[in-house]
């Protein structure tokens, strides 16, 4: 198989310019299409054999309307959103081959030495074992699983970690106190807390409020930590040291 | 002045043993007092001049009616207690200098490096004064507060992070999945995030019960924190990206 074209459908945002590079720096052939560029999805598509969704969870069905006529049946359509099942389902209405993929990175990290998940579908074949293996060989760490146990994962992994940051960051912000004051009397696991919250919310917001409403098991995870939330405040309100050691101490238990 | 003899109450803790090493290392001669030492909490205030209480927050108080009537005028009483306005409030019912010590690092770490809060009073004299340039000279970085802002501050940095790792923790194992999995496939920051939480409940659940529930500034915090996970989740299940890109700006702007 001689190498491929890529083609990079919003290749001018953060995540399509760092696997454009990626891709230049290993030879291969790239196009791009985005907003403001001259080349159009269309012609990307009809151009291109592997095409690479690159852009927003909500508009990536969209995209998948208006390019499916011009994807070549020999070509591979894949994507590097947060979710996997919605994205993936609109994906095989195309008459082509189909991949999924999630790298597990922020934005600005190179790709060797990352994690990216890759969800195979009965329409992956030759040009989805090729970017395996162009991945692999640049030292990325490949984790294969279906779209249901990603979203799934991603719940935990990405929504209850993110929701727990946002709202802290946001509970912070209500204390009305001079934050420098409080990391300065804070310990040292106390500081990486904050600085991780705090981290977070530079990010870009949109992001978060796809990878979050988007993931169809995000809800029951979330709902899961607003009990948990509930249940230990109580136990603060009514001064039950007994009852705060139970739950502590059950977590304990469970994940020793 | 000569060097003090410095009688550790709960000295066979593990605070206590870390300060008792920590002043023998300084040449200090130390008395120890516990529940199961051949000297008595009173015997050991008689012949202290600095008496250190090493005990929990809630047993403070009876710990110094125990002792009062048998400190010397001229000795010191301090605590290390991580709440400061009842522990002061109850040590300067005894007739002697009083300082309220806290200090900011668990109990396995070395002294020299990390940050002690003290909180003076009106009766801290030379005792306290000793204390300070003996810990300063030993690396040890110094804030002072009065017990008030020292408890605000502490419901930040110490509860609202505590509370908000202890009920992540219970909201990930609500969700009975294999946490090695979970970790395999999350970015290098969810790992920081989920092991910071399951790194915390390793810990003494008593103390940290303590913590949160002695603090008079807790439950205000912890009721902000409930308040905005209900707000988030809210905007999660209405599925309402531009509520929740305002919730997510409100913060990043405040903390920018």
């Amino acid at each position: 198989m001689s190498t491929p074209v890529i083609g990079i459908i919003g290749g001018n945002g953060k995540m399509g310019k760092l696997f454009a590079h990626f891709f230049k720096k290993n030879g291969i052939k790239i196009l791009i299409s985005d907003r403001d560029t001259k080349l159009t999805n269309t012609e990307l598509a009809q151009r291109s054999d592997i095409i690479i969704l690159s852009v927003p969870i909500d508009k990536t069905e969209q995209i998948i309307t208006e390019i499916k006529p011009h994807i070549r049946p020999t070509s591979a359509l894949m994507d590097l959103t947060s979710i996997k099942s919605a994205p993936i389902k609109a994906m095989l209405k195309a008459k082509c081959e189909v991949l999924g993929m999630h790298p597990m990175f922020g934005n600005s990290n190179p790709i060797s030495g990352q994690t990216i998940i890759l969800c195979p579908t009965k329409k992956s074949s030759t040009h989805s074992k090729w970017i395996e293996k162009l991945f692999e060989k640049n030292g990325v760490k490949i984790i294969k699983m279906t779209p249901k146990q990603h979203d799934k994962f991603m719940s935990i992994a990405q929504n209850l970690v993110h929701f727990s940051e946002i709202v802290f960051a946001d509970s912070l912000r209500q204390q009305k106190m001079p934050l420098k004051q409080v990391m300065e009397c804070a310990s040292n696991s106390s500081q990486q807390k904050i600085n991780s919250a705090l981290t977070l919310i530079t990010k870009d917001p949109n992001l978060y409020a796809n990878m979050i409403i988007e993931n169809p098991n995000a809800l029951s995870a979330l709902k899961a930590h607003q009990k948990s939330v509930n249940e230990l405040l109580k136990i603060v309100e009514n001064k039950d040291k007994k009852a705060f050691e139970k739950y502590f101490n059950k977590n304990k238990k469970h994940f020793s």
